[in-house]
């Protein structure tokens, strides 16, 4: 498998496979089975039944020739769960198929369609015994099994993918919000008063509803992800010095975060495409591409459900502890949310609404324990009072993650405060109060039942949401513009820096293959015949 | 134009144009002109710039050849605002565009891309005046301009499309739930308790909370859409005698209907193929499709926003009249919400939350009215005030529109109960109960803020939510079953009435172009020149 240059490369590919047709989430009962035979120090790679075929791999359906798979690890009649192999699956001469390979390309995605994305089923393949991932846990010559010293060691990779998610939205939620805000600024539609000339759409208070909290979520989730590349690269640290301790944190933080910053880039992304109206439709706009990639990361490397559930997880055992525990950093206002004192009084500012959520975190996670306690009083199973009261541990995990986000943004916003200029600044500010109001508006409810806030002042905060957004106004286009995506990177007839949005249209709607010629060759074989009651 | 069946048919569609590129929602705005020519008694039409090309028309991009064009009609040198016209645009025999008109094909969409949606544009083309549309408005030959004697009829045939449009959602909804809850039941993953087999995924009480909503919304929208096409009935037929009384009040219910069912279903359908997993990602599940042709309504025939501020202005003047005039049917709650008794205490019942919505729907309106009034005190002007307010306009006719949803489900499926068995009574009224319900607890903070709903009565609000799910899980594939949606309807890899999920995804995948041949050409073009080092 070792490439050199001088023979050119032998490995085209290697794609990693977990997922099978019937398993995503519950990757402990993958069908895929890895027996040892001693007698030839050979692995048996097996699919006992269709579902166990491996679906989803990027790259495996046509590019790849060597695969990384998840299998149940047999040896000496015995399952040890699953374990990391890898496979050559096709010649690198011919690129044929190996005999007891069946491998293939699973179809059309909504989006992605340039990854070949594969199947990949084994009828009795062998492979050496060198050909699994033993850095860990180990099969001996005779079959004798290793355990990996640590079982926790590979939620390492997978908070690395998460926060590398994270990452990607920024990306996809600035792309998005640039071309619908410059579009916005193109369009116009409509007088704001008779007789006027048409106004911009971006000076309609909806449209900027619509726009402004995602050029402010964007920078939000960047900032958010800085920290939390910088908490993974600490823990990673102390785990390779066999610390396991913040782990759990760790874990439950990249959960909420992937789940949390994925389903609002989507539900952000599709709203500027909407908010682009009939143009934002058109595949040149670039914006349905982009809800393609963006939605796929809410199942991708984790469910959002289930991945909530994790964090939930977490902090009801935090809370259950509170007592009795130090606190790790993140999950550390528990206790301060849970005096009587923190919130008694509301106050209209980011911080007493960071603060309000904070309450709001905590009581979600303590009704939810009262709520189950009840459950299990009354005969229910804990796993069933569990899921019984799951929609509400979403929620409440929900929660804890906009204090994160929340709580980031605006302490870096303030460190970065210090050195740069009074107007930025004041921008910077005014998309941290933006973002804080605008959750706060949209969670109004959770703050109504858990905080301090009355009617009057729910009347100013949407006063002061309205205020805010008309203050955004005039730089809406300087902030995206500030993401710096070249037009190269945004590919959208609505989005370039030029404002030519409808000369675009038109020059892209030339390109259709229909506009090759002034009438399509179907006239002639389909609708003229037709016309004419020959058909 | 006339078609027979000797020689036969001239026509091969007509497509219909107003929107143009430049101008959608400002249908006032439309620069295409029609310059009457007495002299030749022809119209002239012209397009004077980019902007003022036709665009969207379905059919128009190849299939059409004639068309059906909104302009504005000059005559005597005078402006008389937008008009119909049906024009000739490509030849019967030839199917050539004609001298003198631009046409093509817009290129890619999101989605109804078998719909060869068109753009056209005039260069100074001539049509005889007969081809105005003159039923209502005339030009004489001598170029008199004769007005409309009821220049709001066209209101008539705009509900009638967005009456059709919430038929359409129906259709979408249920084939999107039926295919999710079927994979649901078929799909089986992780353990609710450790050692048992794996559960069906609907089972879980997340998933419950996904899926069945929908199917509630699907019969709270067809029971609601036969109510509206009732009245628009009633209210067409006072229109052929003359009475527009009732047509503000249509107008602002098609509207808003318009506007909630379309973004409610966008919602649920995206919701269901998310509740697939990655499967919901396969084209094959049917899914994506559904989406893109559901999220275009929120676009098409009335931009939500756009449709939400029109019933918004209605029901503004409805309370501004609330003493002075009899109120039509469906504002006729505003004058008894108003009164201190009409909820002074909360009741957990369907009927106590439809109460509490109609309470909510008339004091955010009423608060409405008084930022606006405040604003204009303070110096702005009633335009900027609205535009200022616009955001809290859009949530108070969502309100408003949930009443009309809820109260007619409620009260129809209550009608329909006295006919139909104890069982089938007892599932329908579960489903009204979960659908209030649901939109209780989703708008909860206006319920909190407007009704006198207590802590206490919130919590029993989400276990009655809980159990309701619990109650209707058994029934879950039978109520989707009775949408009767054949297998040849739905399309879907993962909804089929036989559960066969796994083995069609496969027999999908094997129809993909890339598993025609076992090595695809594109390897010894390019990727085994590429691995000897050769590109």
């Amino acid at each position: 498998m070792r490439n050199n240059k001088k023979n050119g490369c032998r490995v085209l590919g290697i794609a990693a496979s977990s997922t099978e047709l019937g398993h995503g989430t519950f990757i402990r009962g993958l069908e895929t089975t890895a027996t040892y035979d001693a007698s030839t120090k050979q692995f048996v790679l097996h699919s006992p039944t269709l579902t166990a075929y491996k679906w989803w791999p990027g790259g495996l359906g046509q590019t790849a020739n060597y695969c990384i798979v998840v299998a149940q690890l047999y040896t000496k009649g015995q399952c040890h769960g699953i374990h990391s192999f890898i496979i050559q699956v096709r010649d690198e001469e011919t690129h044929m198929p190996l005999p007891g390979i069946k491998i293939g390309e699973i179809g059309a995605k909504l989006g992605l369609n340039a990854v070949n994305n594969g199947f990949l089923g084994f009828d009795n393949f062998r492979i050496p015994r060198t050909n699994m991932l033993m850095k860990h846990a180990q099969v001996l010559e005779d079959g004798t099994y290793v355990k990996s010293r640590h079982s926790k060691l590979n939620y390492g990779a997978m908070v690395f993918v998460r926060v590398v998610i994270v990452f990607d939205m920024v990306n996809y939620l600035s792309k998005a919000v640039t071309i619908a805000t410059r579009f916005s600024a193109v369009r116009r539609q409509c007088q704001l008063k008779a007789g006027e000339t048409e106004c911009q759409i971006l000076d309609y208070v909806t449209q900027q509803h619509k726009l402004f909290v995602s050029i402010a979520a964007a920078h939000a989730f960047r900032i958010t992800a800085n920290n939390l590349w910088l908490t993974f690269n600490e823990v990673n640290e102390q785990l390779s010095e066999g610390n396991l301790q913040r782990l759990p944190e760790l874990h439950a933080l990249a959960c909420c975060l992937k789940a949390v910053t994925t389903a609002d880039t989507a539900a952000c992304v599709e709203r500027c495409r909407l908010a682009c109206g009939g143009h934002g439709y058109m595949m040149s706009s670039s914006l349905p591409l982009t809800y393609g990639l963006v939605t796929a990361a809410c199942t991708y490397e984790g469910e959002n459900t289930v991945l909530l559930l994790q964090t939930a997880r977490f902090l009801v055992k935090t809370y259950q502890q509170l007592d009795s525990k130090a606190l790790t950093p993140t999950v550390a206002y528990f206790k301060s949310a849970a005096a009587e004192k923190f919130c008694d009084s509301w106050t209209n500012t980011t911080e007493g609404i960071i603060r309000g959520f904070q309450v709001v975190a905590m009581r979600k996670i303590a009704h939810c324990v009262i709520v189950m306690t009840n459950r299990v009083s009354k005969g229910m199973t804990f796993e069933d009072a569990w899921n019984m009261t799951s929609v509400q541990l979403v929620a409440a995990a929900e929660a804890h993650c906009r204090v994160i986000i929340m709580s980031t943004f605006l302490e870096e916003v303030k460190e970065m405060s210090r050195t740069i200029s009074p107007q930025l600044k004041e921008v910077l500010h005014q998309l941290v109060e933006l973002y804080c109001i605008y959750w706060a508006l949209e969670k109004l409810s959770d703050l109504l039942l858990y905080t301090p806030i009355s009617q009057k002042e729910v009347e100013s905060l949407r006063l002061w949401y309205e205020e805010t957004l008309t203050k955004l106004r005039p730089n809406a286009v300087g902030l995206v513009d500030a993401f710096d995506l070249r037009d190269e990177m945004l590919q959208s007839t609505l989005g370039s820096y030029d404002g030519r949005v409808y000369e675009r249209l038109m020059e892209e709607a030339m390109k259709s293959p229909l506009n090759a010629e002034p009438v399509n060759h179907t006239f002639h074989k389909y609708l003229k015949p037709f016309m004419q009651g020959k058909l």
